[in-house]
């Protein structure tokens, strides 16, 4: 087999230039409502930023099979929309206070209404996704989104307790993995495309969506808040244990799994520092064990479209894997 | 015009026991998760019973036009599961403790668990429309949910404030008289009628949405804790102005106005007390102004539907305004 041919940041970003723009402002038009708080709220969420990663894969799955139709930039808003309605229900659901380096929407707004634009926001994605007329983008979306809520209300169950890889594994699925492979799937099923297709590109998605939360969970541990955006080490402080946590309790010796039980079950690190549980997971090679894993799955992303026509957009699907494990936030 | 000839309580209760009956297991099926906390709050729902009016709506005009497809078995759990996703956010909006005499979800699971839970409800009622394949059915369903959702929305923006007569009416439509309307629609929509008579049973269903909320608000004002399952007096503990409350409020003297505007602003009966509110709207003939406002509706429900072919569900639906506002609780 030959080496793959992999597009420079450069190139991405002059492929999908364009295209962002489009999907920025359809975002921005379609977060307009009669009711102000709503446009309110949507435009400090779409001015808040974010890496635009769901719309991206989007893009990159429709033009790799050919399709440039309108509906691959309202398809882009619809992923972006949803996975922002996730997150202000979230924020709410853990308290937030703060979010790319602003306060979160429940902060400023209070929970109340944020319940409600969140609300909005996924009938509003929904909305747009049913101008489609296309039951089976449709089901994508509907069946995703259940999977998500489902993801944060076990997550919520599991807070401060100790988990496996497995549950681990299936958290991070709901989280983030499903959304990136219905990204990628509805660019498949914009351009009409053959299921065998459209489940190979689902599957780069799913792949990628594991590497990219291995990633976040792993930069939460070791990054800076000012990095972050949010107070480092989040995770630890929500009692949510994360792969090279779990590895590190599997490893440890007893005083070692006592401080990491600690923390998760007093929520903070009045008792036992950032800095010791950050020695404990060096000590065992744990965050060195999460990037691999992350590495691993991005590995499998590539392979996953490696037989795929070379076109512009396939070297870019196989340049973002390579993005997410590098990534500094 | 001939008199209109109106079912008796026992002949609906006749007409559509086996029905309602399979809508309550089908709403038990639906609210099934492999997420155990999700089957929980869905059981504790049901078990709290209601009034289903939503599902009997759909039933009634679905029965009116000679349909009895399994689908109007499915769709009323749909309405109702709705209807539900959205009590159990408004619950968490309102602060409330106490929903039909038993504790609220949110009092019960915490705010966290049931902003998922709402989320779930949502997404399992689109779920399970999206299989009647059915893009009309959809397009109804989302954009009333969303309708209602910046209803919510709107009213929270109003609390403790004065809104005048316009205001309270858009309100309730959004709250009430839009699932009301959707409900006989969908009826319709199932049934494939023409046009003209889904806009007949939607105007039906709207002023009857319309009646039913008034006199649920004026409930609210008489009725005692033990008939409502609630605290007695909520809206004006929430800050809520309606119907008779606006109507003394434009006719009041200046020391009654001072009176129902204190409790507006407190969220209480702390300075003012219930007694001196309903004094005041007795005064005035305020009660009584906002029953005839919910009489008038209740018979302009009766005249959309007038003229329609003649069977039994046609007389169900006579009798259903009566009922509305004629209930004490």
């Amino acid at each position: 087999m030959s080496p793959l041919s992999i597009a420079s940041a450069a190139e991405v970003e002059h492929l999908l230039h364009d295209d962002l723009q489009a999907v920025e402002q359809e975002f921005a038009r379609q977060s307009q409502s009669q009711v102000e708080v709503i446009t309110e709220i949507g435009d400090y969420l779409l001015a808040g930023g974010g890496k635009r990663i769901r719309p991206l894969l989007l893009l990159l799955s429709a033009k790799s099979l050919g399709f440039d139709g309108e509906s691959r930039i309202r398809m882009g808003a619809v992923v972006e929309m949803l996975h922002t309605a996730t997150l202000v229900h979230d924020d709410i659901i853990d308290n937030a206070t703060t979010r790319r380096g602003r306060p979160s929407t429940n902060a400023k707004w209070g929970n109340s209404k944020c319940v409600l634009a969140g609300d909005w926001l996924y009938m509003q994605s929904f909305q747009t996704a049913l101008r489609e007329r296309n039951f089976h983008v449709l089901d994508l979306l509907i069946t995703l989104t259940q999977q998500m809520v489902e993801g944060e209300l076990l997550q919520t169950e599991k807070l401060g307790h100790l988990i496996n890889e497995e549950e681990y594994f299936d958290l991070i699925y709901r989280k983030t993995a499903c959304l990136f492979k219905v990204s990628m799937q509805l660019g498949a099923a914009l351009a009409g495309s053959e299921d065998v297709i459209e489940q190979r590109l689902g599957e780069y998605g799913r792949n990628l969506g594991i590497a990219f939360q291995i990633v976040d969970d792993v930069l939460d541990l070791t990054a800076t808040t000012a990095k972050l955006g949010k107070p480092a080490a989040s995770d630890l402080r929500e009692g949510k244990a994360t792969l090279a946590v779990i590895h590190a309790l599997e490893r440890g010796t007893g005083a070692e799994r006592e401080c990491i039980r600690t923390v998760l079950n007093d929520r903070g690190f009045d008792r036992v520092t950032h800095a010791t549980i950050l020695d404990i997971l060096k000590r065992h090679g744990s965050i060195a064990y999460a990037m691999d894993a992350a590495r691993a799955y991005a590995e499998a992303a590539r392979q996953s479209i490696a037989e795929m026509p070379r076109s512009a957009a396939q070297r870019a699907l196989l340049w973002v894997p390579g993005f997410v494990v590098n990534r500094e936030n």
